[in-house]
């Protein structure tokens, strides 16, 4: 199995897909591409119609998007554990994580990931509302289990929602005491802390997700 | 079961959960909303936390977002049955349907579906490239299930790509061979028959999704 990336530093797609392998400890060859580069292009040319990362390439089977990766590798190899087993937790857990995977675009052009930087940046309404919208679902959450993930055990929407506790981080956003501890927790696990590592040896520069003024 | 959904002339992700309702047979009190009124954001503010349709509410379970109102309702009423059996299919059928589900922006934007209206638009670039991406899905798997869905039996990435076929038809986008012959398996099918009589009777204008001009 192997698990086509970007940049650890700025790939926050990669970051969402990569987790459910760390989480579970699956057996995978993460192959790391440089965003946007020719060899990027290239090397996806052959393996993907949207030349867009991650891309799971599994048994002659290829799986593109993050989402479509999470519930292939929850289905296969999970017997579909990582979503909680609880049907209004599942309910829930399902709809959060379409929730990011097809909204909050201001929050994403506004505050892009940049793991190694701390910027400030002037926030518009829309990214403003869904940074609201993100505390409310982490304090809502951090109530039902207290100091657990979203829904007690690890689950996809924890995936769904990691690089946003990053971004957070990046462009010092206060939040509410309960997704407070929900972000502590996500930034202090194994594997965050393992992604945060190897994203600390790369030094090459994406211009289009440096947005804000260094602090 | 309530569906809560909006004008049928518009709502494009409504129309993507209320197919997987009609084409099991499956029964559910649908609830129309008029887009944007104040009767609109009062009934939803109680319901959801988006104050977007689709939702749908069962038996005190609130799902928000059409992918994961297709996923509950395929897991839960459809043993599964609503994805293909075959894994690579499947994964297949996973990854173009989370394509859908976060992307094709400039589609989104410069088509929106509007079924009452024959339009002309000039398209840009990201729409074309949008517009040639699904040309190239649909052709695909047209040669593999010639005259099928896109996975010979519907599933629900056929619900995903529904609302393509009636924006394709409102502007008069052309397609090629098996691409069309998808379309129109799409257009005369039970469910979008059903979907386009009901539509027929709305009167009400949304202005955001007047593109174009009149043909």
């Amino acid at each position: 199995m192997q698990l086509f990336i970007g940049n650890q530093n700025y790939s926050s797609w990669s970051l969402r897909a990569w987790l459910i392998f760390s989480q579970y400890n699956l057996d995978v060859e993460v192959v790391k591409l440089k965003l946007f580069t020719e060899d990027f292009y290239q090397t996806l040319e052959g393996i993907t119609p949207t030349a867009k990362v991650p891309i799971l390439v599994d048994d002659g089977i290829t799986v593109w998007d993050s989402f479509a990766i999470l519930e292939y590798v929850n289905e296969r190899y999970l017997q579909g554990n990582a979503w909680p087993s609880d049907v209004l937790d599942r309910a829930k857990a399902r709809a959060i994580s379409a929730e990011m995977h097809s909204g909050f675009f201001e929050l994403r052009n506004e505050l892009p990931m940049n793991i190694r930087a701390r910027r400030n940046v002037d926030l518009g309404d829309g990214a403003l509302k869904d940074i609201a919208r993100i505390d409310a679902i982490w304090a809502e959450q951090a109530e039902l289990y207290p100091d657990g993930w979203l829904f007690g055990e690890w689950s996809i929407a924890d995936a769904m929602y990691a690089p946003v506790a990053l971004r957070f981080l990046t462009y010092g956003i206060e939040l509410s005491e309960g997704a407070k501890a929900y972000q502590k927790k996500v930034l202090a696990s194994d594997s965050l802390q393992q992604w945060l590592k190897d994203a600390s040896f790369e030094k090459d520069i994406v211009e289009e997700d440096e947005a804000g003024e260094a602090v």
